[in-house]
């Protein structure tokens, strides 16, 4: 199995020549903030990936979660792991100062997060959800929980974990059945049961934070009747000690195709005690308060994994020994020539690669304006705002499918041995998989872009978003890469203007391409201004393969752009002309 | 976990309506055979995929395979439902009459195999291999071991294996270094290590015959050096009763993706004893008589598994309530819609079906021409040969990445329960991904495809399989579809022509392009052809839903074509522009 190597230097290029992130932290005024900073943080992050939970991943795998008398015991060496992350502080990089947070722009936390994805997804994923918990419990419970709960879950000294699915309720929350009943003392008696809840339980932490979606006696049907509830894994004493157990139960661990090292919960609540945060029936709304974060989190995770792919198959091209290139002998003194010599396994290479740097280029940016939400306020927040509204289903889906396509070249560059375990490219394909699926499926992600995002908003959100890459085409140098960088811009303009015109069953159908169409595009425009950049930097190997990445992207991958535009155009009639009868008669 | 049910509409409309194969059997002196027969093998077929091996693929992939004393145990129920198949002579459907062979033709057999595949592709892969040992042994053994082992081959009693892969000699057989020393009787004693060997010992049957490659002593190097081997698992006396075991055995078994129940094997072969079959370095050769078969084997697993993922998916979709559609609400007596009423669910679900019975389609053409090359002889028969040649990768690489996609989109369908394993899609997707890559990598089909068979065979083969479609446009009585048809097949010539100048680099570079180019092309006249037949279909109910099914494949996946027809014409060069430092640099 190959070793994870975090692109420290991408993140370089990226950070300094890219986005010039000193003069993005002045204009923000991110107190405090500047590159060396950033990337001493990065090089500390690859080390613990690299060094800490990388050695667990594939271990992880094989060995699973078990659940022991009730209890979920976790693979060997994930604890210690999570003990050496908190000690370290990497759980606080993003938490409120006041609560012992570091408070660190997002420029710097997600490039540690996505190696942490990379080395190891199913020890990174209890930390993202506590990441999740802070977030919900920062913006929305009072003053007395913030108290007692933040500090710890900022820490990490918690873990957190976000209850939202039903057996009978997965996409559609309005159906969510769990019973919030009041308690005489303030506290309300929860029960019902959940399911695909992580890190439901584990064996790191004395105590876990359950953050619990449920229906107030007489609430209002649907989804305007859910409310949010902090479900203590232990009951907290007024000094902060613990208390008895309360009555939260893992009912079994999931077997599943991947993140197997991640404990996937059915969780039972008994007349457990928990407390309100947020208003009444407001449930929902403080779930979307974190959605963006979740979601970007969770293409993040695609990025991750297609980065570790593609190391994977660089590493065993060039190692790898078959057949002589069709270009002539390149090791006359070997048996045959190294694969990478194949062009077809260029092609595979070159795919992952500039799939893979193209996302990392559009998650930087998204980073860059999760820094703008964060450090400014008035139009220029709501303005980010909206771009980060816009690019959010954009990077959850986008991200996770490539990662997909990703890795699955991944196994193919190994040929048999992709498909065997010991190797690890298949873990990669199994791991990534929910990551299409969970936190909205990218169906769903894709009715957020063309519904709330695009058609709901009557194009403010795409027009943000236009703005934004308007002026990043604008800065590009050269200028016939300029004017492709305008003209796929306006076409992107003209298409989604078209879809405001177009009904709620017609933007269903061509959601999934509307997104696709929107990623490639978009990505393309970021090659374009990339292939600005590179000749001036100073790695110049770095920069040299990284130009022909750029120039693959847009001679064969940009032109998927097209198909999927086709298909927003046409796509919709096929589709919506079927009835019930042509699928069952 | 959904059941499977075989096809047995889709087959019977292919056979009897679109095929004609009462005319067909009668063209070609098929004595005897019939669509009566055909439908007749088909139900029992059906009978027992459905009822003896689907319900043993779950449990098989739990079980999975674990080696006991150097012996192999494989899932409970293989076995037996192993002894019901040969009991009831299916493993002799294609077998010699001269050794109680059926002789059936490929039209019958095919569609059973494809069944097999979609109940329980694991416990399949042990009888496929077997009948290719029966087709090398009887286009290549000595009447002697003939006499032998043919029978018991062909009627199941024992199984085959094929011995190719060496750790360091893949896709690169040149570098296979086991060896073969001539023994003072005639026979040889086998030396090596082989990997990735199907079933290379199971407890089916009391003997196995291995067919292995290697080495004689000072044979020429390369693949010009490499014999064909028959060595049996318990030497065979003179009565036919089994004599000692021979220096075979078992190293370990692989630990896998998928195809859990099918046991591969590391096998060490340690001065064995084995005997020649076909002429001393004409190993290779031997192999490729049954490649064809072997391929176009593997491509119907694609097949069947993307059958059985769209079944499951189709299930589900009319079973699950969530949300409403957008269209307005369909299920007013329910609290939400089931989800097949989603616009994008349909859309996946259109994708899945218009893939797998345009595959299917191709199938049972490549059947059609595989009972011509066996019925008939001279012209007629060295013309079916160049079709069958041509068609061979495109079979399967195509339904095997196409399967791949299929059953991503069962899970899709499925949500959070698509990816837990009691649900049975994942299992799809991890089983049907080695089929991308044994029997020769979906890249080497493709480099076969380009380079075999189209430039080194000068077009010629291209050309046949050229005429075959021409015929099927010609019988298009829709003139919009018949120009449609001959526009598509145009195209295709040309752009095959074009390739005949162009070099190795640049066809290896786009090699991959070019298969699905011909891939979405070919389906495409094919379903263009299928809908000029399906209005005068009796099955009208059946007949509705295709009909929109073949719809959709052109407005929404035929344009897939175009996008690999660019890639075909401007893809080589970013990717033959890179150098090893671009990459490693």
């Amino acid at each position: 199995m190959p070793q994870y190597q975090a692109p420290l230097t991408d993140f370089a290029f990226l950070l300094n020549d890219w986005l010039q992130i000193d003069e993005h932290y002045q204009r923000i005024n991110a107190a405090g903030m500047d590159s060396e900073l950033a990337l001493e943080v990065l090089n500390q992050g690859a080390k613990f990936a690299e060094g800490e939970i990388a050695p667990l991943n594939q271990s992880g795998d094989e060995q699973g979660c078990r659940l022991v008398d009730g209890n979920v015991a976790t693979p060997d060496g994930f604890a210690a792991a999570y003990h050496t992350y908190i000690a370290n502080g990497w759980n606080a990089m993003l938490g409120d100062p006041n609560y012992d947070g570091q408070d660190l722009p997002y420029s710097i936390a997600i490039p540690v997060h996505e190696m942490l994805n990379s080395a190891n997804l199913s020890w990174r994923l209890t930390t993202m959800l506590t990441e999740s918990t802070v977030l919900a419990l920062t913006k929305h419970a009072s003053q007395a929980l913030k108290d007692i709960y933040l500090a710890k879950v900022i820490s990490g000294e918690w873990t957190g974990t976000m209850n939202l699915t039903e057996p009978h309720a997965g996409t559609d929350l309005s159906l969510l059945s769990t019973k919030a009943d009041p308690n005489d003392d303030g506290s309300y008696a929860i029960t019902g049961n959940k399911i695909f809840i992580t890190a439901g339980d584990q064996d790191w932490t004395n105590n876990i934070v359950h953050l619990v979606l449920a229906r107030l006696p007489n609430a209002p049907a649907g989804v305007k009747g859910i409310s949010l509830f902090l479900v203590p894994k232990f009951m907290v004493n007024a000094d902060g000690s613990l208390g008895a157990k309360n009555s939260v139960s893992v009912g079994s661990i999931e077997h599943k195709m991947g993140i197997k090292g991640s404990p996937t919960c059915v969780m039972n609540y008994d007349d457990a005690i928990g407390y309100l945060v947020g208003e009444e029936n407001a449930g929902l709304a403080c779930m979307f308060t974190m959605m963006n974060d979740a979601r970007f989190q969770v293409g993040l995770q695609g990025l991750g994994i297609a980065e570790a792919s593609y190391q994977g198959a660089l590493t065993y091209a060039v190692e790898r020994l078959q057949s002589r290139a069709p270009q002539g002998i390149q090791a006359p003194e070997q048996k045959a020539d190294p694969i990478v010599f194949q062009p077809d396994v260029r092609r595979m290479l070159l795919t992952q690669r500039a799939l893979t740097e193209g996302s990392r280029a559009l998650s930087m940016l998204y980073a860059k304006f999760m820094d703008i939400e964060k450090y400014t306020d008035g139009e220029e927040q709501a303005h980010a705002d909206h771009v980060i509204a816009y690019l959010t289903p954009v990077c959850k889906a986008f991200f996770t499918d490539m990662a997909t396509e990703v890795s699955n070249y991944g196994i193919q560059v190994y040929g048999g041995h992709g498909y065997i375990r010991e190797w690890g490219m298949e873990q990669l394909v199994r791991d990534t998989r929910i990551a299409q699926i969970y936190e909205g499926t990218n169906g769903i992600q894709a009715a957020d872009l063309i519904g709330r995002k695009l058609t709901r908003s009557n194009g403010t959100m795409m027009q943000a978003t236009h703005d934004v890459f308007t002026d990043i085409a604008n800065n590009i140098t050269v200028a016939a890469n300029q004017q492709q960088a305008h003209a796929l811009l306006a076409e992107w303009h003209n298409l989604s203007q078209a879809l405001l015109e177009a009904n709620a069953e017609h933007c269903a159908a061509v959601a999934c391409d509307y997104l696709n169409y929107v990623s490639y595009t978009l990505i393309g425009v970021l090659w374009l201004s990339m292939l600005d950049t590179l000749p001036n930097t100073a790695n110049r190997a770095y920069a040299k393969g990284k130009i022909k990445t750029g120039e693959f992207y847009l001679s064969n991958l940009l032109p998927r752009a097209q198909l999927h535009k086709q298909a927003v155009e046409q796509g919709a009639n096929a589709v919506n002309a079927t009835e019930l009868s042509d699928f069952i008669g």
